[in-house]
């Protein structure tokens, strides 16, 4: 199963709104189409965004306007503005190109997943490793397999997987929907535990690695992932456990010195005052949402791309 | 307001499950409604707990087999076993003297409410603090004003609170729950954030320090309370920001020489799997769910209780 892939003339993607009740794909065939999947987080995780933009251009038909439209569907992500830009540099040379190029990069993202998933297992040493993660980092991040969820499929399908421990990742529980539907359609032994369990559980011992994946990995290696990542790190420096960044070189800003400088989205207090709909919190009640943290490299035992492997 | 109290010759408590929505007092006449409340949480809180208990006891009138169904109601909580076993030792002198002790197990936490609340007030420099705290240790804790959001309390009291940031403590969310509602009520600027999100809140700045309440604190000062305590812990270490576990002495517990010895609850998986009875994640999910953790002495700033300050 592919999360994202042009299919007959149109992108076809799974509705990532909908797991793990459904697996349902739509079929989106305008750009603005396309951009309210996006926003309504149907297609989501930065490599999967590169696709979707990219395969986007190719929906615009050389409509400058849905292009720009398209680019700043998601501000913050990175990746989808990369897609755009690389596809849209072909309109002068015809839909042929533009689509050749979108469907290079569905490509390119497919065999840097697999590469990252064969060095990631190469680095870990032994034979029944017990892994933790955040929030989802898996195929549905991707088009195929994943970053750091790949290094786990890699492992599983080698018989060296013990068990994934998959934090749930508040506010919007990424880890609970959609990691945990990833690892159970694979046969891979896991379970959730609570964002705030995950440092008490490795200093518990019996965790291996922890893997995550990136938004944006500083050029001093300092590196933005979702919210909770610091803590895991902070709790595997303390227990000895390596702490293992997957991602693809295209996550690597050599434009962006060190952490402080990559600026946090704050999402806003609704996604933890209310809960799919039901308020939790007393009425008025405000929050502090940062959406990602920032891990500074000192705590990072190693960087993983398809290319090689990074100790800051 | 207090939590629970002996009111006309009958307990009456807040019933806390239906907190945030509407505040309902609860009036319970005989030991099974007691026990009834303490296992569906409407009364919890260690300090909250201890009062429960010895009140239970008055209601018991001499029944040998309620008061050990009621010591029984909730086998980890220390405390309900501490004030049952007070107020029974005086059985046989009449129910007078049952109720004489069990009020003053009721006094005496709210005097220590008021001297940790002072005494940790004391501790801290500053004007204008910002706290951070997990789950819910105030007055709904206990009878009145709490642990360590007894010592928020008194510092709002006093013009010194800037902020108190509150994290929300999946699963039960004890924190969005109960701790915004008094906060709320006590009208003291506080945002949520979640579990995830405290430790890189810190390392971002402008918190001055991190108050607790504890389960368990063992001899050598390792501290068991709600799980997310270590990770803050670990936090403020990195940050430099003191970390103030605030409990009554009651909760120190010489015979249990360190953390390694406390018994970590595991609540089940429902707890994560589900959210108020809506499932989140895949059927035939499993979850790890300790509800405490231990934060190891070393990482621990200061233990306030209603009669000092212990540096570990």
């Amino acid at each position: 199963m592919r999360t994202i892939d042009w299919v007959d003339g149109a992108v076809e993607l799974v509705d990532q709104t909908r797991l793990p009740d459904e697996c349902v794909t739509l079929r989106v065939e305008t750009v603005d189409e396309l951009v309210g999947a996006i926003r309504r987080l149907s297609v989501r995780g930065a490599p999967a965004l590169g696709v979707a933009g990219a395969l986007g251009v190719v929906l615009a038909r050389g409509d400058q306007d849905a292009v720009a439209r398209l680019r700043a569907a998601r501000p913050t992500a990175v990746n989808l503005a990369w897609g755009v830009d690389r596809a849209a540099a072909r309109i002068p040379e015809g839909p042929e190109a533009v689509l050749e190029t979108a469907l290079r990069i569905r490509d390119d993202d497919i065999a840097a997943c697999h590469a990252m998933g064969e060095r990631g297992a190469e680095l870990l040493e032994g034979d029944r490793l017990r892994i933790m993660t955040v929030c989802n980092t898996g195929g549905l991040a991707c088009v195929e397999r994943g970053t750091a969820l790949g290094v786990a499929q890699t492992l599983h399908e080698r018989g060296r997987l013990a068990e994934v421990l998959a934090l749930e990742t508040r506010p919007l529980l990424q880890g609970a929907r959609l990691t945990a539907w990833e690892l159970a359609r694979m046969g891979a032994p896991h379970r959730l535990v609570t964002d705030g369990a995950g440092p008490y559980l490795l200093a518990r011992g019996g965790v291996d690695a922890v893997l995550i994946g990136a938004d944006r990995i500083a050029a001093n290696g300092d590196t933005a992932n979702k919210i909770g990542s610091y803590a895991l790190a902070l709790g595997a420096e303390r227990a000895g456990v390596p702490f293992i960044v997957v991602a693809p070189e295209s996550t690597i800003d050599p434009a962006t010195p060190s952490g402080e400088h990559i600026e946090i989205e704050d999402r806003g207090a609704d996604e933890i005052v209310a809960f799919r709909g039901t308020r939790v919190a007393p009425e008025g009640t405000d929050a502090l949402n940062p959406a990602f943290d920032v891990t500074p490299h000192d705590l990072i035992t190693a960087i993983v791309t398809e290319e090689r492997v990074i100790r800051p």
